[in-house]
């Protein structure tokens, strides 16, 4: 099996473009990150839904999570390996209306589904980047994201909308361009990355690293079959566990083995080990071990106040009417941090209100309880859209 | 550094026994494990403090955690790599107090400081078992221990006491033995372990198999310096995060990086790694990764129930008065597994206790939270010491 995968599961220029458009950003001058490091003939991969009014007035940003990308809705096809991760919100008379609302979902800088990330291809010698990408952090997928707003004709926002790491573009976006953005939705995300946070991912970026396929982040030359895809397997079924619950862990598989033997075999595997493997070989198939380390490592640069004059002041910027939801089984992203957000919000005298999603199904929750997180962000979008007429 | 490590931490017959002291199970006739293996000329590594009455009648097990050893109490010394991981709790005038009570401790089968393992040698050939080990659960652990009591002339422990894989061993000498032990005391443990534990432990079992220096168990014989340190460092570090909790992390390491710089490297460390690396070294020095293997194995493999009848026929044969402790801050072995285990008994009428430890550190406020554990436990031993007479 190993050898009919091809070395990283990154969207290649050669591939169908599926629903993707591209965005360029200015080819004459470097995009220069916040971390200090450049990139030249940066490429944005985007999807659209529904239609841009007339004023430009309805255009709402729908930002994704670690291993999403562009696809925020739709079906799984030419180019695009999965159906769209939010296809239960996204859409005609769904939570996030496209009859009414023209969405944009743009892949982070970074990624691998088709904006310039470590699996592209370097201008200087048209080889992948690999190990020679630089660090990249929310503020700059935030202002790649404004460059396509801008060739879009988006002046402002109607909302920006986002789970998990989406969640801190959201907050990011309200912090560098408040007169851009009229309503905020931060989900199941953070002010600033927690220490048991970067302990989890980088754990993951650890097994990776650990994988000798990785070679040292220059492996897209390597072989088919021969890429890092045991690290990157490894880290996904790190993160898998706390993407769920216990609780949902013991309703679906409980002690079930896979294969009933006489005896015990220590290789022997429980059906939630087989689970977890399930979703390690299927991240591997359409994701870049590269885009793991680098936008893993985001999540933990990721903290609002940096550079800032602290938290508060940061948190000051933000005038934009703000609708923050968290899963109440949520271990990765614990309903504490969503309350820290909108406290810090309300401090700021802005308007916010706080959803928790009952859910027993953990971080992934937001990505599932398609009612319980559609109906309030879709009242909140109508009475933000109300606010303005 | 790693030129320095020997292939395996696994205590070897060359190394200097410190307080060790060994059992051998009868030469003539193989051990047969519960899993259908078996194993000749087995030995079992204990330690013990405090006099033997002259009734036999004072004697109190305790059983090791996962990483543990028969070294419960004591210091860091020759053979002794560490100080005894019960010390504030096992000693004159402490808890489980030594001037008045017999205290043994045995290293589990399967386990790498003293009783026979993985690393111990094969009668066969005189060379290391690897991956020739067989499969070894709790049931196999508690009879090695019965070969000590034996030995040491105990018919009847006043107390069987342990935390973690330790509560594991407890609970099935309740089971297996209820005549030979007068009281119980499982700490942070299960009845059966869930699918997100074994999620975990076997989550660690894949990082020590995909270190290409594991080779398949037969790493014995490699150089020195050239044993699977990365994957049990690795499988270290995931079980760490497990073991304490987000509160913790946050006080001690917030987001504090180890070596500041000017713009950001991928591989800069926060604080919270350098101390995930800290526990995955020191693990390294001590331990071996076969014994690793095997002992989350087991842990995946407790199931009280199995084999008789079901969980409550199983718990019916525990007769003898239980004091179950947990910690509320334990992510790991949630307070619900000790409320379960109390829960289970109480409906069997015997007479039970259920103290939970109020902590923020999470899985390791077993170890760490001497007054809280100790107070309850010692009141708990000294009634059944009276109780009897």
């Amino acid at each position: 099996m190993a050898l009919e995968l091809p070395v990283s599961g990154a969207w290649r220029p050669g591939d169908p473009p599926g629903n993707r458009r591209f965005a360029r950003l200015a080819g004459d001058r470097p995009f220069v990150l916040e971390g200090g490091g450049a990139l030249r003939d940066v490429q944005v991969a985007y999807e659209t839904w529904g239609a841009l009014s007339p004023a430009g007035d309805n255009a709402i940003l729908v930002c994704h999570a670690l291993t999403g990308d562009s696809h925020a809705s739709g079906d799984q096809g030419p180019g695009h390996p999965t159906p769209g991760w939010w296809s239960n919100l996204i859409g005609p008379g769904l939570a996030i209306d496209t009859n009414r609302w023209f969405v944009v979902c743009a892949n982070v800088l970074g990624g691998c589904q088709g904006t310039t990330g470590p699996a592209s291809l370097h201008p200087d010698d048209g080889r992948p980047y690999g190990s020679r990408h630089p660090v990249v952090t929310m503020r700059d997928f935030v202002r790649t994201q404004a460059v396509v707003a801008s060739d879009l004709g988006i002046r402002e926002w109607l909302s920006v909308i986002g789970g998990s790491m989406g969640g801190m573009q959201v907050l990011e976006w309200g912090v560098m361009f408040p007169e851009r953005v009229r309503s905020l939705v931060p989900i199941c995300t953070c002010l600033a990355a927690s220490a048991q946070q970067i302990a989890w991912w980088s754990t993951g970026r650890r097994a990776i690293r650990m994988d000798p396929r990785w070679r040292g982040g220059d492996y897209y030359e390597a072989a088919a079959g021969d890429g890092p895809h045991g690290g990157l397997a490894m880290a996904r079924m790190i993160s898998q566990i706390t993407f769920r619950s216990d609780d949902v862990f013991t309703d679906r598989f409980g002690r079930q083995v896979v294969e009933p033997i006489e005896g015990f075999e220590l290789w022997q595997r429980f059906q939630v080990e087989r689970y977890l493997e399930y979703h390690g070989d299927k991240l591997v198939r359409r994701f870049d071990a590269n885009s793991y380390l680098l936008l893993t490592k985001a999540m933990d640069l990721h903290d609002l106040g940096r550079g800032r004059g602290g938290m508060d002041e940061a948190v000051r910027r933000i005038t934009a009417p703000t609708l923050v939801m968290g899963v109440s089984s949520d271990v990765l992203y614990p309903t504490y941090q969503q309350e820290t957000i909108a406290g810090a919000l309300l401090g700021n005298g802005t308007d916010v209100d706080y959803v928790e999603i009952d859910s027993p199904h953990g971080h992934d929750g937001f990505l599932i309880e398609r009612d319980q997180v559609g109906e309030p962000l879709h009242q909140f979008l109508i009475d933000v859209e109300k606010s303005a007429q």
